[in-house]
């Protein structure tokens, strides 16, 4: 992970001359480069541990794992939201004290208490893909704040063939985990466009969900177990899937954000590696049809339908389907695109598409072969990439997801559209707002904005884009949805949670902060009102 | 719910001359009827609660709210486990001081904060179908208890039909609650055996689990919000299905047990009224055989499988299917029964009834064609029934339950049979234990088992059965399988939870508690140890 951009340098995505031409005549982004700065040109927070301090935390963990060196904070100092990426190219810069890597349970514990008596924060960092400020070196009041990376924790720690079931460390990425387990037959199966630098660890305590979660569910849905290191001690939880022996407190540590614990093992349900796939695409003529087709399919049953189930609108079917020109003009091709995908083995898959075609059909789609369900499956990860390319020309790129009941997402779709299109357009700026559907249940499902606009030359771009992102804000609040269904709370949200849960949830979660933080070392700043 | 025995009295199930003769020749059961008390007769624990008392409670709820009466403070001195029945022919029992019955969410809160300032208890009532101790009437060292009976929560508050979501009271029965969604053409699908007379609000607090939970999932599964009245005010949570938004606090008072709140309303996953069904048995040369045959059902992913998805064990089918003649002299047809059901429409169950059937039979399972299965579920709801039968010749008759991984669930079942069944020869009585699969999960499975023997006429049959169920107990800790899959904690299990969840488990719920309930009035002495 690049300190200031997404993922790998090589993987970077050039613009095409396609999206350059979009850029001009849809939003009038000329491409003037913006300023960027090198990593050896930043200024960051002065370093706050004292020698002392040092050499206490490499008592801990070793002297090869405790680092103060420029790019090792520089590296921690935040995340992968697009304000993470403006503050990068800031001569000054927050960054943690030290990192500092420790390799078992024990050491962190040690770390924990250590820093506990002696006021040091300490914000957890798995693959550095946070876009909620989960990661900002936020010291709430302490002394200093280190960053306790996880990336030692990179074990398959067990493996049971019989009940599919693997005890994974927290600090491998998704690409890792997949290949450990694809050695013996499995695979997770969580693939959210962060798998290829985010963490077993970060999907749990984000409550992430994949682009694969209608066939296998989201990463809290997995968990069987999680390992959890408090500063009260160890937590252990998960004998078995489900259980009646009272609150599942496992849902407190998914989610959690480094607030509550380090987590640094989970066990998780996998399954055999898929022996079949089946891509198709269909088009419907609006998004609000193609959603009571998504709708069907998910109310049918769970497991009858795709693995993969999602929705463009029409605005980013034609961005993702059309010749720029006609974008522009109108003349893009009308409709919506939805992308499905079969894993399993071949009775299932085809027997699954088979009933799902007919649902899809008989509720007003087309079939379109696989042609651009296997262009979308090409290209599932590279999202991040374009944004860095379109930040580097001046145009404005962020994406915001929520979730709602199946009765409320037209109206929840046109009200953020249009709460994002007004709140830019008072900056001066037009922009483009892109929404799909990639998540579905019986009772609702998620939806998935992305919004391109021409950065203002006049305003700070993270005052711009904050104003946008609050009008968003306000427009899910008011429509009685989720501030967030799978990016989380960190920083970004942590004002509008207290809409969510109300002043007695808010009470139960700093009561748990409480008896398992006293000191209020975890991730201070984050989640909790 | 009859205040002595199970249900309804004209739902008395005699026994067979069929079990008559097995309980003679494989137990020594003689038939000896064992004394009743009748309810007039009970010396109830003296009421506690003054007049001024009394009157102030009537000023919160009206006056035909509340209650001392012998029967209505009778009907709520426990629930229904064997334990329970068998106190219930003592001459002296404890029960709550005075039963309230408030109807709104207002009235609640209202005697929460009565409760909290004048020191007396609160236990929950439903339908009164606890079998682990959940409605016993502690007073945890406070002046008094009341019983909180929820029946007049009894309204399908809301049915969005577009997401399939209900709102419905905690006081809801099963029957009703299908009733008013059917009248909608709805179904929650929700069938645990207690189905006929427990409560939204109960199936909610201890995570009941329905016998067609291989279809429909867990009750926990299904509730998507809750209204919760704590001490501390209201708690709503629940916008949509699944959210990032930090922990799920539903998980929290899903299991609660009335230890945290009282849940008033809950939101819930409701499906279109099946349009068709398909019964079928299976026969399997053993346990195992059948067991793998399950899992790889299972395991081939959620929602392809049957709606009913059982196994039983060689003595579980021997007893069901065999003449009782041949269980006492081994001749019992060999092998396990399986039963599988399908519901949803004709298309899918067809799909689902030949994927499954194809991995069944590959399993080494015979179809025997739907007899047996229609067979289970004419009988369904009737095994509690039958066991007040049993107890009043003097057959100890209890069951218990438990769940583990796949790979530990031939072991688990032989360690409870065997602890189940020396314990009951320490005290001198040789044991029929049944044992049967009935909720399974890609990872894992439950287990449930019956026990049947003869009753000591040399101990109280209260210490002998809780001998054999402290051994069951610590076979199930020894297993690493939970304490109870879905009849929850209350009394009866509560001295195993810290072996669950850990100290450091405990402490989160003890400072939960402590947030929400602070002068300990919610249901003192259940769930938390």
């Amino acid at each position: 992970m690049q300190w200031n951009a997404w993922g790998a340098a090589e993987s970077a995505t050039p613009l095409s001359q396609n999206i350059t031409d979009l850029l001009r005549s849809a939003l009038g982004v000329t491409g003037h480069p913006r300023p960027a700065v090198a990593a050896d040109d930043v200024a960051l927070s002065p370093g706050r541990l004292t020698a002392a301090d040092l050499d206490d935390l490499r008592a801990v963990v070793g002297d090869a794992y405790v680092s103060d060196a420029h790019a090792d904070r520089l590296l921690r100092a935040g995340g992968k939201s697009t304000p993470d990426l403006l503050r990068r190219t800031a001569r000054e810069q927050d960054a943690p004290d030290a990192v500092v890597l420790p390799g078992t349970d024990d050491e962190v514990a040690t770390l924990l208490r250590w820093c506990s008596e002696h006021h040091v924060a300490v914000v957890a960092f798995g693959g550095g893909t946070s876009v909620v400020g989960g990661l900002d070196p936020v010291d709430g009041g302490l002394r200093a704040v280190i960053s306790l990376d996880l990336r030692r924790f990179d074990r398959l720690v067990d493996l049971d063939e019989v009940s599919g079931v693997a005890v994974m460390g927290a600090g491998l990425t998704g690409p890792r985990a997949e290949e450990l387990l694809g050695e013996r037959g499995f695979s997770l199966g969580h693939f959210p466009q962060s798998h290829q630098f985010a963490t077993i660890g970060g999907f749990a305590v984000t409550r992430s969900s994949g682009q694969d979660s209608a066939g296998y569910g989201r990463f809290d849905d997995m968990v069987v177990g999680l390992t959890t290191i408090t500063p009260r001690g160890t937590l252990t939880l998960g004998t078995v899937a489900k259980s009646a022996a009272g609150p599942d407190l496992r849902q407190l540590i998914l989610g959690s954000e480094g607030t509550l614990g380090i987590v640094t093992a989970v066990a998780l349900r996998v399954h055999r590696t898929p022996t079949a796939a089946i891509n198709e695409a269909w088009h419907f003529p609006d998004f609000v049809t193609g959603a009571h087709a998504l709708r069907a399919v998910a109310q049918r049953g769970p497991g009858l339908g795709p693995t993969v189930l999602r929705l463009s609108d029409e605005a980013e079917t034609g961005v993702n389907l059309a010749k720029p020109g006609a974008i522009a003009d109108g003349t893009a091709p009308g409709g919506t695109l939805a992308i499905t995908r079969y894993e399993g083995d071949a009775a299932a898959c085809a027997a699954r598409r088979e009933l799902t075609a007919d649902v899809l059909a008989a509720a007003g789609g087309t079939s379109l072969g696989s042609e651009a369900a296997d262009a979308w499956e090409h290209g599932r990860f590279s999202a991040p990439y374009l944004r860095d390319s379109l930040l580097a020309v001046g145009a404005g790129c962020e994406t915001l997801e929520t979730a709602t009941s199946w009765a409320r997402i037209p109206d929840l779709r046109t009200a953020v559209t249009s709460a994002l299109t007004d709140a830019l357009a008072a900056s001066g700026s037009q922009a483009l707002v892109l929404c799909h559907i990639s998540h579905t249940y019986p009772t609702g499902a998620s939806l998935y904005f992305t919004v391109v606009y021409k950065m203002s030359s006049e305003i700070d771009p993270i005052e711009q884009w904050a104003a946008a992102k609050s009008a968003a804000n306000d427009a899910i609040v008011a429509s009685g949805a989720t501030i967030t269904h799978h990016h989380a709370v960190g920083v970004d949200h942590r004002g509008r949670l207290d809409a969510e849960i109300g002043s007695v949830g808010v009470e139960i979660l700093r009561a748990v902060k409480q008896a398992l933080d006293p000191a209020g070392i975890l991730n201070p700043g984050k989640l909790i009102p």
